[in-house]
């Protein structure tokens, strides 16, 4: 099936359906009994005790399984700044994913405004009845900004996945090729095609895990710390890798910076890499190529122009990178352990169990990373999560 | 069953079940083909059909369906200000009830604030996921302007359920009254005892019905014009009274205005009426007493004291004045017709198709309202609602 006839199916279910999600009552309701429970005037005791105890909120309602799912619309799949109100069918599917996945029930918060300030504003105060908040599809740099200041603000888990989500993907699929090949992350010489909200945060975990020669290109060229172009977070972002790397990058452009490099990872533009870029790399190179629907390079042409490993964002080809392996997971392990925020350490624990799902002896170039069916992929990375959040606190009983 | 037993029952429910509402995805997400069509890349083309044309949203989205149940827990139930957390049991009751009477989605929102600048603007950005917002449980005077407000800027219907839903039900009861006892509503003595959120709307209500002469009562006596310690709301209220009434109310208590009254209608606090006020009221009184759980004089004292027909908030006893009677049917009926809010018209018009459900034949002193299990109630309110927006906007075919 084709990109245009899922399109075209999509758009005809949702038309059926009106929209994919539904709002349901767990409790009878079918009896003046079951109202003067569920509601009037027995309802009140529970008010009352969380009044006096706002901790119990997470064993009377629904705040304990359910996130919002946040976004402003500005940058929405590849379809750029389209707003809150088209940006909805993307954060319905979200919602529908952790209910799928993780059963967690997560309502879409579209927001009519771009503002850092009223985003961070609006999100803290629709909070109390949320258990956890999922940022989506906000562009950056304002992404950054966003994300830390809700996790200041807040005593509830607040996560990107557009960051962190595909960092953790990544990093799991880099640390199997390490594992498969039986090399270390920190040999490996790594180019990100793409220093928005997904490259930068690839770029952070790749330095947590352990690798240590790592070069960023956006889409005026290397990151460094002489060019004059770059925003703050891009700067600093130059400034860590000339730290790590103990150099400034000495390639300007992507093509150069790709010669003789052993990993591409782009999260940037269909088409953007040929196949005498991957031939100038390193020999049996791995491409992850995850600009979607369109990849920064086919996987046939990668193959044949000496790639051995390659992963894509699509589903119709083998290792997709895809953050449904790991969303419902995160927010699973948070909301089972009340954590208060989503820790690097948590993050790290993520990677490295999504990684681990996959047996040694199962790994192979095309079965580097779980595929999003495979059972039990949200419990493991759950119970990664939540288990160093409890290490972190002391609380190893939860 | 008494209330302690509610509370008691209601409270293991919510623990048991932890809270009342999941959020499910009509859509299958079985297998990759799935996941497409519900999410990316299928999903796209909904999106950019919506950023092209807006009111897409209310085919391919939840939006048509959703509605937000909107607090900021200054008001709950009579339990009073317990904050926007301690709230949740509540809003996620009133969203059970939507779902139940109307097959509406509604999700509880609750604010971490109380201020009327930040409820108004955030309640503004988060419109763009939802369909309606019904408002709940925020306390007078603020929920005047924030409700209207919001009707301002926002072009979704925005109705306040503890003004106008109460108002409804009381209209419809009296207009009730009116049919079985061939009065008109003209020529009653009407006492409100009351003037927050509920008292307010039903005495603007009741003169919309063509009510001629009635006195409202606040904890500190009748509302008048000479009164310096009211704020500008009801002072307002006091010079529409007054004007309706061409004359300055001469009494001064709750006592003194029941003399010779026709009609109590209580929405003020337990116990504040005794036998021997109803027995200073006109013949056969009307006696809506609507605090609860405990009404501002029991029914069987209210019944030995001559009156004729009793209504309280309560389930236990007949003619029971309960809002979901109405709210249902409101949202179901301005969803239908796509209003963009909620007019006198509509709430006029609901009124009289509620009261109209109870045949003539049928009308009693102990059946002037329907029972809240009574089939089709919110399809007649919301057929009338609809048909109402309709006609002011001279389009009868929707």
């Amino acid at each position: 099936m084709n990109n245009k006839n899922y399109g075209d199916l999509s758009l005809e279910m949702h038309k059926k359906l009106r929209g994919k999600l539904e709002v349901i009552a767990k409790c009878p309701l079918e009896t003046v009994d079951d109202l003067s429970i569920a509601y009037t005037p027995g309802v009140a005791k529970s008010c009352l005790e969380i009044a006096k105890n706002a901790e119990l909120a997470y064993d009377y309602t629904i705040k304990g399984h359910t996130i919002a799912v946040v976004t402003d619309g500005s940058a929405v799949l590849g379809l750029g700044n389209i707003g809150a109100t088209a940006a909805l069918p993307v954060m319905e599917g979200k919602a529908a994913l952790f209910k799928r996945f993780a059963n967690i029930d997560a309502v879409p918060i579209c927001l009519n405004t771009q503002d850092v300030d009223e985003i961070v504003r609006t999100v803290s105060l629709i909070a109390p009845g949320f258990g956890g908040v999922n940022l989506e599809d906000i562009c950056a740099p304002r992404c950054f900004e966003i994300e830390r200041r809700l996790n200041q603000e807040l005593d509830i888990p607040v996560f990107h996945d557009d960051q962190h989500g595909t960092a953790i993907v990544v990093g799991a699929a880099l640390l199997n090729v390490c594992r498969y090949r039986k090399q270390e992350l920190e040999n490996f010489r790594i180019v990100i095609n793409g220093a928005g909200a997904a490259g930068t945060a690839i770029c952070k975990m790749l330095i947590n895990l352990g690798a240590k020669n790592i070069v960023v290109v956006d889409s005026k060229g290397v990151l460094n710390t002489n060019r004059a172009d770059l925003i703050q977070e891009k700067l600093e972002l130059a400034q860590t890798l000339e730290e790590l790397n103990n150099e400034n990058p000495t390639a300007t452009s992507l093509k150069e910076a790709l010669e003789g490099a052993d990993v591409f990872i782009g999260v940037s533009a269909p088409n953007v890499v040929d196949a005498d870029m991957v031939r100038n790399m390193s020999d049996y190179p791995v491409i992850f190529a995850l600009s979607n629907p369109t990849p920064e390079i086919m996987p046939e042409i990668a193959l044949k122009a000496g790639a051995e490993i390659v992963a894509t964002g699509r589903s119709d080809y083998p290792n997709q990178i895809n953050n449904v392996l790991v969303f419902p997971g995160i927010f699973k392990g948070a909301l089972e352990c009340l954590a208060t925020r989503i820790t690097k350490q948590m993050a790290i624990a993520a990677t490295k169990a999504l990684a681990q799902y996959i047996p040694l002896a199962k790994l192979s170039p095309s079965r580097i990373i779980p595929h999003v069916f495979d059972e039990g992929v949200a419990d493991i990375v759950a119970a990664a999560v939540s288990s160093s959040w409890k290490s972190s606190t002391g609380n190893s009983d939860g």
